[in-house]
């Protein structure tokens, strides 16, 4: 099989990671890392000693043998590199989030749609086995009717000034919901606050209502003492909590739920509920990125639409957008 | 010491608790209970066999021997029972909430105030060993300024029909909040959902936003699968996470913050953190309601203050309503 | 159905729970208690006001009413008193260790066959749901063969000196595993230490050879900084873990297994293992004391065997001087 | 500085880790990596393209220019290729453990000692931040008399089926305990069994009698459903938690222990305990091997010794000998 050529363009905090599994996947060739900084730029030599490594984007870009570009720089920077690349008939993947706004997600989404080339958004977690797992669980009405999503992912994080915790943790939460749940966000309504300097959100709360009555709620934070990654998604016949951090049993599904709602008797006219066994199912342990990867090549080479595609991203940035909206104006209900 | 003697008003969930430690409380003697249930009435008589157990507390409020009157029933209740004690002059302990509205609360306030005797309402956590030891560490300033505060009390609960799960839950978060931060709450936002008939809320998100800034929230919710009790409070200099479902460590102060918000470097031009020490402060074990009653007692001999008063009780209510009004509003914020 | 008159002997740390769970079993009167501690006598009359309370055992049991006799002393007052009874036609539950010696064990047992009355040695853990349904796991065939059984008691323990930890603590290890795994002990090896000034044991490390090939070991110590209830049985199909400090999923059921003994290829000649699903049965939350009271009850109507009868309580007192044979023999394996 | 050169033998399990390792240190040169297994060699070459892959360490071995070798094969083969390197003038690391036999190991003492080279044992633990840390807080005498050591390290092992779960895990266990208690072990004793057809121990569970009347007890399994590191030192004063799978508090002191042995009183003369703060110091989170790599390029420059020389790998072997002695007569205590 005739190998694939991959440029990447950005070797900071997520590059290494891209590199590393892009070079190890089957019949591909990572041929060039674009990197401004000189120091990042060294690393990428020593660790990538078959890889040209360059200054810029524009080094390669022009180079025909070229097929695919990987793209991992700040959000701001997506839409000039990622058209350039498609209208040069590369196929492109992007870091999440796809766009800093939903006009340049659009832009990005139309461009691949005319050059009928692959546009793949980064969000890894889609990727994972347990998120794979999760809405296969939903797919198949174990839980019963779906009423709640619940979602914390909070630690004490390095952050960039430049950005607030929803552009940075949310986008996250919001693919996860999209995948598993398969439901439209109706509405968004976030509080949040800076504690820095710099005025953007570090802790905010975002709640969703999704179609069908679906009550969503996401918490993100870079000031806290204790990392979370924990999810919950109650339905009418069992309810599934999802701890990424936990390396055993990332997902848990409780065999419990609401009995009776009826109401009888004269002093505890309570509502009764249900409690039955716990299952957590064996979850593959296999790198996400490898997977999302081995996806890519096989849209390229199949010509197949990536499960993260443009449209998907774009979502998310929509929402992000809503979420922005809402926190400007204290709290407000905004509709997507 | 003349013994006190103490009328109870209510054996349904709560009332056997205060029973018992209300008879084990020093030179007090629980001469009546009343309760309108044969059954619950019965199950009194077998556990208190030196307490009268009449069916209505009219059966005993006429009776000058009585001291005090500790009231365990529903909040629609409280205004007519309080009152009639406190105008025969006898000291009232009220359950949380102080009722179903702030008027009818403010009324209970003004007759305590009239008749000059002690009314207690019955936020139990704040009694508890942990919740004062933070206290004390947020008086301390050892957490520096504080950020926000952030409290999740979820679990599968039995629950009833004609009350939602934030008039059930919240009042300890909110009384929490009140006794360890000392702020006023200034708005409220609230979004929730009913996944039953009666179209009660039983999951509910709470943003409040207090004085100085503080962010709060508090997620309560009868339909989860895992029972959660955990609350953070983050501070500029540490940050401490009150878990009440830990038998031993309850609380954990965590020497960790942010660093530097300062801009700097090219490209990873992040805020830093810092990561120290943690730790458990001990805890002594002993029941909030004892503690709490013994209080009760010894604001009626010395003429005090109880440090849960009506006026506490009054502002938890009106912060109960707002969230409510919010609530049916669609998430719009509510000032108070 | 004609009431049963029970006499409690002992009112100390355990017989308040004996007192209080035989005073709620149906068709059952606690008629009388005997302490000598005048200020534990005094505790016992304020919670059970129906029943009277006297000094010695002698003050009952020559009542002819008395049905059954419950004793909740020291071991070494048990032989006196539980045959005291026995001959007077009373049945008899007497606390863990049945008798300070197997001696005095085999010589309960041999009057209790002689007069036909019910002897219950009150293991209490045997009688939990959790214990219960480890049996019938292990019955079911479901872990495969068994090979090994791990026990951990560990606490910061008040402990009396007269004792050591393993005459207190390893009967609740030794009981379940009998019960669990329904295996003779064939031989036992400890050591131990002591780390106070009476020489008696209050860490100790117990390995035991069971039949088929089983090892088991028990951990028991009164000096751990931190509470563990554990136990691992590890099989060749599946393992269990009883975590009884757990309030949710007290069992798991891992089916993780060696998949693979045989010697294959060149460098990584390893044995594989298997990993599947994870399973937490669902546990009944039912107060062990009250089913053994029910069960005693029971057993005492239809002239039925206790599950933990005299002879299962002889079978643990061997096993417990075997191994305080092993510790004075400084680890010597010693054969029962 | 002129840059050490140094070669690697084995390139299999633990090589990799080396390699990467020892290349990422200053002014060292991985010059050299020797490994049998052509698919493992082709990995090596993938990972270390400046470094020469042979397939035997005679082929680098008389290389004038290498100063050092890092021994990663199986333990029979240590005594040949160390002693050949040292013979040759290089400083040596190698796996632990040092020699399959006290005898094989006392010779390599000798030859280093001879040729007066640097002989390093890899006990990685005794490099790790943690155990340092434990290390410290002994010798500061904040626990008081230490009284035993109990450490469990267990899981569902790939386990070689040629050595016993002893010599492959114990070893990371009695380098803790000498690093960290400095006390020498006087005798030991074992039981384990081997559920597998090659009759090599995959469960074990060695008690330890050290100097002082300390007891220490090490749990060593291939075949546990659940992974456990866990080390806990009980002390006079405190004691000290040392969990290994805590990514944020590997260890916890416990200001906990008796605080009364003497008997006073009639009924509950128990001994007391004193209950106070957990505190958890931050560990620095930094790779054991690098830190190690350090220590070792370290004393080759300045002629020091090891912290975990030959000497202390002999112990260890010593050790292991003296368990498998025991377990071989059944349990008998074997003295060292």
């Amino acid at each position: 099989m005739k190998k694939l050529n991959v440029g990447l363009v950005g070797y900071g905090y997520w590059g290494p990671n891209l590199a590393r599994n892009i070079s190890e996947t089957a019949d591909v060739e990572l041929s060039f890392i674009a990197e401004r900084d000189p120091a990042r730029r060294n690393l990428a030599v020593k660790k990538h000693s078959r890889t040209k490594c360059v200054s810029h984007y524009r080094d390669f870009i022009l180079n025909s043998s070229i097929d695919a570009v990987v793209i991992a720089t700040p959000a701001h920077t997506h839409l000039e590199i990622a058209r350039t690349a498609l209208e040069r008939g590369k196929h492109v993947w992007v870091e999440k989030p796809l766009a800093p706004s939903a006009g340049e997600a659009e832009e990005l989404c139309d461009v691949a749609k005319k050059v009928k080339k692959v546009l793949l958004v980064d969000h890894t977690f889609v990727y994972t086995p347990a998120v794979q797992k999760m809405r296969e669980i939903v797919a198949s009405k174990k839980l019963g009717e779906i009423y709640y999503f619940d979602s914390i992912r909070i630690n004490l994080g390095l952050f960039y000034p430049d950005v607030n915790v929803i552009w940075d943790l949310a986008p996250h939460d919001l693919s996860i919901l999209q995948f598993v749940l398969n439901k439209k966000v109706k509405s968004v309504l976030a509080t949040g606050q800076s504690f820095a300097r710099n005025h953007k959100e570090n802790i905010a709360y975002i709640s969703l209502e999704l179609e069908d009555r679906i009550l969503a709620h996401i918490h993100v934070n870079w000031l806290s003492p204790i990392k979370v990654r924990s999810t919950i998604i109650g339905g009418s016949r069992r309810m599934l909590v999802y701890d990424d951090l936990n390396p055993d049993e990332k997902i848990r599904i409780y065999d419990r739920g609401v009995k009776d709602f009826s109401k009888d008797g004269f002093y505890r006219s309570m509502v009764k509920y249900r409690t039955g066994d716990t299952y957590a199912p064996y979850i593959e342990r296999k790198e996400a990125l490898k997977i999302e990867a081995e996806h890519f090549i096989e849209c390229i080479r199949k010509n197949k639409r990536p499960m993260t595609d443009g449209e998907v991203g774009l979502e998310v940035v929509r929402t992000l957008e809503a979420i922005d909206r809402s926190l400007s104006q204290g709290g407000a209900r905004v509709e997507l």
